[in-house]
């Protein structure tokens, strides 16, 4: 794309206003205009650094992540969404950090927001914990800036939390709709969001979830498909069966990987724990029962163990609309038979074949992180991304 | 204040020159003018930044981070203060390189400088090894200067020694002096630095010894308040009480908190370790006599805990001038009762409400390392805010 | 100088777009006439940053550092070359990633290049490991490119492997041609790269292995020598003989120190395991055989503690054309008696008369990186170096 133009003009049509200022934590807190805008300013980020066209809006600051889990895409991606608007991270490590047991979540978040523009939290590993911690977060920078203690609000984006994976969700959509044609060639698109064996336990639900919220509110139609027992969280099954009503999609549940991906359009197969599982998981430790984690991890992997035919195998993909061309999705690292374990998500097979796929998804969370900022940072938008563009600074300056 | 230019004119009447390609270790090393420029330069880039002006001097460059001690709050300081400026924050992880048992300080100084702006230190752990190591780095760099090996001399700014926490101190007075509106109005106020009760043992002596070295060269009457057996440096509190002569104010010590904070328009209670003790505890390191500090330990909690009625609460600060309105602070964290210990240096009421003054007052420390390195690196300060104020460049974009 | 015009005019007579787009891996990768390019933009790149010219190329950009061994000198040249040219460091720090096992090096590559110009990587320890990990890196960043899931390919820069240690070669060499007035100079000159007793064992055989590799490709005569049993790998001690056949030069072996630094005009005493050892070594850790690591380490210090004869004295320096005033270098720490042990590489006497030149020595590496990466990333730097000192933007503002 030569000009960015197209992605203003949609834009201009949409009611974005309620993001300036505010978090992204998850995507069921904003609206199907605030979404698309999303999508738009990805887009117009990314056409603009492709042809080499800075994007630099601050020329100073700070953006902290603190991840509570370890991570490497979404890090990079973080860095990089960050960078490409001009702040410099600055990483919360807890543990080179003087937090004393007892110092509250108001306190720190005030202390290391006095030049944030932006901070960046990945809590994802207890049911409940994530989001309320970044909500606490989330208000005692707005308290801290109410009072007069900070001279901005510095805003926050989940890089995931127990509930939702929304950079992780909007890289996945800007995929699927650049690869589709845009956001209406995805109505009515059959996906198959699909458990699959993992030699590994205890993996996050929020990945499925951030999927099956997001893709019924574009028409897509969705089906949940995971072996008994490894249920998601009721209120978001729920809420993802809302969602499709709105549209007039479809939004059906199965226990069978077969059914679930028979003439599917858009197959996406990951290992999850169930909730029940997770909320039991998440008690011991919070009693520090260490023989008891251990007992769980054991009869959980047993679980696991028996229903090592859920993998998505060329027999399964022969099964979707397309067979081993229908779009197969993954926030990696996946499980992959024979390089990474005996038996796991995915054979290699059906791996391989979709590598440059899920490569290009993976491309697009930098995009999506710098969107929520811009959108969260800049008052204008449109006036601001077209004034980028005539300035056309150069990025990455050659004579 | 929507102009620097009374921070201007103040600079314009102080002799400061002796800060420019100097370090800021402590603040005794400074003349009066001196740390009166530096409030009026922490000021202005306040102003600055506050009007989104940016306050970028440095296009490339960076500053050098060695914490020898974990740190939340002066981590961010240095990570805030230098990227203000334009430096890239380049931490030197000791636990990531390959400095050799037996590589001498000179050697690693230099090899960390070669495009180094500025280096900040923090290392409070053992009597006399904080204050010895900075010296021995800015000596190295000077020499290394000298030699011809670097094109540049780096500055350093202490980031705590066992001695003196300068950009802690300076945060202190730049909210004293903004709350009381200026530094003339600081003039005769009676402060109570005093020992507190904590659960912890070990904490620098740096905090106090900083607050009394500091406070009196403006007239405010300080007077030092600890049980027993916690003294500080003698030479230090020898300065203490000349300074007070020098200005006509007065330096009292009292083995009572109550006595300290009577009619106190300023209270400031905090743990600390005694010099003895740490002198004690620095030999058992270098002996590295683990059962010796262990019984260290005992003993000193044992001692601590015979003094759990030096605490801030209602009925002490019933005793200050303005009873629970009277200033009350602390660097943070604080060993706060009922919320990170059952006993502690202050009770949760008092801590209350008095958090946001709190955290006021540490806002300040990005402030006053910004202002410490910018009138080390920059020859004519006045002329160099003014440019900056004059060509309004946004800090944060936004068409 | 007052001007790089000088540099730009040795440019001009040189042969270098096989670097654009390129990696920087081993210095036999490259033509002579790329390496003396690299010379002429590090030492314009220096002239630009002493004389305050602003290098910064980049407004927004990635360098990723991925050390897999300990450094210092290197951690920071990476960050200052970088940084002088406008990129913000992005350390993939492993222990902090998701890279579970089993995941392919395609896929940690292409993730964390999204917006990455360069990476660097260290990957020095086991034999053949580093070289195949970085060319599998390169190979996978350009498969990437290739099927477009990457808008650019980030050239790599090597910090070091198993086999080559070009920063530090091309460090040398700057200070070596800088000292002696260019490299024409150089010719003729005798170099001893000779073993050194270490009371540590496994240094690596990569920082000889560069020196023996480059200096005949300029004409100099080198000496190598080396107790027996401490061979280098043999192809490169061919790819040396080569060399020096091909300009007129001498390449010599010995097995005594002596003998080699008779009459040098530059000595390089510095300790290495032997590349059969390391053969060894490699297998043991393949096989995680710690008791056969363990027994193999005592075999190689006792081997070691029989060569402590093999040191760098006052009474072998006087053996040199030019005494004490003959130049030492060592790509440092080095193990200096006295100092960092009781018998070492290197007498203080020795060390410390040489401390200058040394520390010079390392001085040139941030800029030795800076210039790979400037002719890995811009089209025409002639034109473009022309262009940064016509601009005259300061590094470093001040009014």
């Amino acid at each position: 794309m030569s000009t960015i133009k197209p992605y203003l003009d949609q834009l201009q049509g949409l009611d974005f206003s309620g993001m300036y200022e505010n978090d992204f934590l998850h995507t069921w807190d904003k609206t199907t205009d605030e979404l698309r805008a999303m999508y738009a300013v990805a887009d117009a980020l990314r056409s603009l650094r492709e042809r080499n066209i800075s994007t630099r809006i601050f020329q100073t600051g700070l953006a902290v992540s603190n991840f509570r889990d370890n991570s490497t895409r979404t890090r990079f991606s973080f860095a990089s969404g960050t960078n490409m608007l001009g702040l410099q991270l600055q990483d919360l490590d807890e543990s080179k950090s003087q937090i004393a047991h007892g110092e509250t979540v108001r306190e720190t978040a005030t202390m290391i927001s006095f030049m944030a523009d932006v901070i960046g939290i990945r809590d994802d590993k207890f049911i409940g914990a994530g989001d309320a911690y970044m909500k606490e977060v989330s208000e005692s920078v707005a308290q801290s800036y109410a009072d007069g203690i900070l001279d901005h609000r510095p805003t926050l984006v989940s890089l995931q939390s127990d509930s939702d994976h929304p950079t992780q969700s909007s890289a996945d959509l800007l995929y699927l709709l650049n690869e589709f044609g845009g956001l209406d060639a995805l109505r009515g698109k059959k996906v198959a969001v699909t458990w699959a064996y993992s030699p590994s336990y205890g993996k996050p639900l929020s990945c499925p979830q951030s999927l099956i919220t997001l893709l019924p509110r574009f028409g897509m139609n969705v089906t949940l498909a995971h072996p008994e027992g490894y249920d998601l969280m009721p209120d978001l099954v729920a809420k993802a069966g809302e969602y499709a009503s709105q549209t007039g999609a479809t939004f059906t549940q199965t226990n069978s990987m077969a059914e679930a991906v028979e003439g599917a359009d858009i197959v996406i197969p990951k290992s999850w724990a169930s909730y029940a599982a997770m909320e039991r998981r998440t008690k011991l430790y919070s009693a520090g029962d260490a023989a008891g984690i251990d007992a769980l991890e054991k009869e959980l992997l047993a679980q696991n163990a028996t229903h090592q035919d859920w993998h998505c195998t060329r027999e399964l993909m022969e099964k979707t609309a397309k067979g081993m061309d229908t779009v197969y999705m993954h926030p990696l690292p996946a499980d992959i038979e024979g390089v990474s374990c005996e038996h796991g998500e995915v054979t290699n097979e059906v791996f391989d074949a979709h590598r440059d796929g899920l490569y290009k998804e993976a491309s697009y969370k930098p995009y999506a992180v710098a969107a929520m900022i811009f959108l969260q940072k800049v008052k204008d938008p449109v006036a601001t991304l077209a004034a980028l563009e005539e300035a056309a600074a150069p990025r990455w300056y050659q004579a």
